[in-house]
């Protein structure tokens, strides 16, 4: 039998496509500015241009290009333009896009040391590199019990998270018996909702996760904490696992993870750190005060793929005890043993995480360490808090807006002085201009406009643009 | 205040630097064959050639891609080499590596429709088209009361599957009260470690994962399946999940799905069909047997990310009905509302699996069914087969070798006839020659080598060529 045809590309074609390719993007980027942040379509507008069957024969990857730029390009809500304020950023760079292409080209599968080893220690490295940039404690790397690890997003890291705890007191037991329904966990109210999904997944029920009070800047009390907790124990149930936010989504309130500390080490309970937003400040001297504590941590997450200029999805996931979170995923059958792994010499990364599979995505992160360097990345993110900072401002000085609650990082809470559905309306008024978008959170039950800054490209332009958006909606509305 | 400097790539040099990338990676594929397979090096031979510490100031990208050519590549496993037999394959494509850029470049995260709506509706469609080129049961299609997504791996989708199944026996109570010990769930004894790495996530419990008696071909036998779960019945457990094997991990052993169906129907059980490598066979009329029976199946999955061309990550994962999935793992915080949504337009993949944020993982899987066609997939798929079966019929005719179980497709499990020492040996001398890499599995507990055909440059002389090594370490060894 003799290959008689092929249906592949052949490498100069794909060489000239992959050259178009990137030229689009770089086009995409420059004229980024001119496409409305928020995606106006209507549902099913998209899939009503689409052919109903696969084609049959192969097309041209300028047919491809071509819809690209027609029909889905009017379906993006572009997250790497400089007017998107909402959610929380999830930015990107170029050397990250650089990163990406590689690790497409190279397309292995990391997830043993052995199927890559470069992939694994290429990892292994750039996390340890982090620990220190963000001056985490040293028992996260991985020269001692700790490491670090990618993973997919926040909500993995979570629940590894939740997974590695519930092992622990459980002994193992319900990895094998399963779940009896007494094991308790506790996070903010105001914590993620991944959290949740968590909880759920891992079999340990909503209504065994205890969303403790929070203070007048919605930060966990501890007080709170404590007495949930002994209440819990008291009636026969069993605290296990608390989650505390250095960033909640709603309003990036930080916790105060050193008083969780002194409320989990009391009870032996399993403290997790979810800083997916916040985290990347601490590249900053001056905000490494939001890791306060967490050298007691059990384990600690954020988001490169948020504010650190790397592609989504770049999760950074820290364990102070890697044979816990092994010992909760790891399943070792016949078609996966080889001599690196059976010697123990090596991570395996696919005990670290829910997948088996992995890609490269060290790659990308590495890039985007090297090209900013340290402090090409302290310099934008105190950009970005700077144009915060300014922008609270405008709103402390303003007539129409208030502030709901003080931040000193890179999201601003505010509403409209008319209440509610006034400030409602102004944010749908510029989010329709297409300039600027943002999007709300309720915050003691007031409807709260999110003006969140951590986009690559974002500049103080953007920022005065966004704010003369509000005040012209302000006074149609207001 | 102003931007008085940046340290962004410019636009103009990242063009430089992308085609740069995009030629590194032609000329990377240009020259596969010559690198060993598997990597050689070995543990800690990566790391020690990195810097201790982050770099403060930027580096070039040229330094960078000067690391990935002397540092990185010879800690490469070569997953895109003809000669890689190992595992199943993760094959990737010109078309694929394009997707990926774009996708890089647009940079959007679409956990919700309206946060790219192009995200959603083209994976839908994609997701859509994939049930037709497969002759899959309509009822995956998104306009009746099933669907498909694209997954990051089988693992979570099997974990998904086991979700939905887990709160459909217990009316939602897991998800709130926690697991109860009780639920048992089925699988094949030669079914992948994700089903039973699941059971730990979901805290069924392992103890409560029945593994199912197979017969002389590696299939799990429905009457065994049948009589475990009267049995557990009888001892007061919740029988509620069965992972059926198209095409298994150690031997792509097909069990008879619509052998199993008839055990689940009669008791009301779930039923998920993984197939993960097998399945993209059905893309070919004469291969569509395999499928036999999922038509009344609850879930299936299988990963263009194995054998369609398509780069790692993209798993495509189909339930029939949707409503059980999303009650599964819906949760919706404030900070998620929008109109869309509200108004229960669209989908929003995020309840959908695991993670909150997601890629635009379907504009790769888009290229690669347009660039190909289904008579180009077809094509490949079939030049895979064939050469297997080639494979197969000199392991039958050879004096020295062995076939360990017979299979259709395009894995081929053989053995040499001096046994388990020898069958290493011979595996560990082609393996150290870098011109083929391939893995063992134990069937009835002997050694047994895997020769799994589907890379997408792999040609007939890379299949001749792994023929003459083994048999050339069998005159060595044997």
């Amino acid at each position: 039998m003799k290959n008689k045809e092929s249906y592949h590309m052949d490498l100069e074609t794909f060489r000239q496509n992959g050259h178009a390719a990137v030229d689009w993007v770089v086009d995409y980027l420059k004229n980024i500015e001119s496409y409305p942040v928020l995606s106006q379509v209507k549902p099913g507008d998209i899939r009503k241009q689409l052919p109903v069957c696969a084609p049959g024969q192969g097309e041209s990857f300028e047919a491809m290009l071509k819809d690209v730029q027609e029909i889905v390009l009017p379906g993006i809500t572009h997250w790497q333009s400089p007017g998107f304020f909402a959610f929380f950023p999830g930015n990107s760079s170029a050397p990250a896009i650089l990163g990406e292409i590689l690790s497409a080209g190279l397309s292995v599968q990391g997830m043993l040391w052995a199927t890559s080893p470069a992939c694994t220690e290429v990892e292994t490295h750039v996390m340890d590199w982090l620990v220190k940039m963000l001056g985490l404690p040293e028992k996260f790397m991985s020269h001692t019990e700790g490491g670090g690890v990618i993973q997919h997003s926040a909500s993995d890291a979570t629940l590894c998270a939740l997974l590695a705890a519930r092992e622990r007191v459980s002994n193992g037991e319900v990895n094998k018996k399963g779940g009896n329904g007494k094991l308790i966990a506790y996070t903010s109210a105001q914590a993620h909702s991944s959290i949740e999904k968590g909880c759920m997944i891992a079999g340990i029920g909503t209504e065994n996760l205890r969303l403790i009070d929070v203070d007048e800047n919605f930060r966990m009390r501890p007080e709170a904490l404590d007495a949930q907790i002994q209440k819990d124990k008291a009636d026969g149930l069993i605290p296990f696992f608390v989650c505390t936010c250095v960033g909640t989504t709603s309003s990036l309130a930080l916790d105060p993870v050193a008083e969780m500390v002194r409320v989990t080490k009391k009870y032996g309970l399993w403290l997790h750190v979810d800083a997916a937003m916040a985290g990347t400040a601490a590249i900053c001297p001056e905000f490494r005060f939001i890791n306060e504590g967490v050298e007691d941590a059990d384990s600690y997450t954020f988001n490169p793929h948020k504010w650190m200029f790397t592609n989504f999805d770049c999760n950074a996931f820290y364990v102070a005890d890697r044979s816990a979170l092994i010992n909760a995923l790891s399943i070792l059958p016949e078609y996966l043993k080889n001599e690196a792994t059976n010697a123990g010499a090596v991570f395996d990364y696919r005990d670290w995480h829910i997948p088996l599979g992995r890609r490269f995505r060290a790659l990308k992160l590495w890039f985007v360490i090297r090209h900013y360097g340290v402090e090409g990345l302290q310099y934008h993110i105190r950009q970005h808090v700077d144009m915060a900072q300014q922008f609270k401002q405008w709103v402390i000085d303003s007539d129409a807006f208030e502030l709901v609650v003080d931040n000193p990082l890179n999201l601003i809470c505010f509403r409209h002085k008319d209440g509610d559905e006034v400030s409602e309306s102004i944010m749908a008024e510029v989010n329709q201009s297409g300039e600027a978008y943002m999007t709300h959170t309720k915050l003691n039950g007031l409807y709260t406009i999110r003006m969140s800054i951590g986009q690559t490209r974002t500049e103080m332009r953007h920022v005065e643009k966004a704010w003369q958006l509000l005040k012209e909606a302000s006074d149609r509305f207001g």
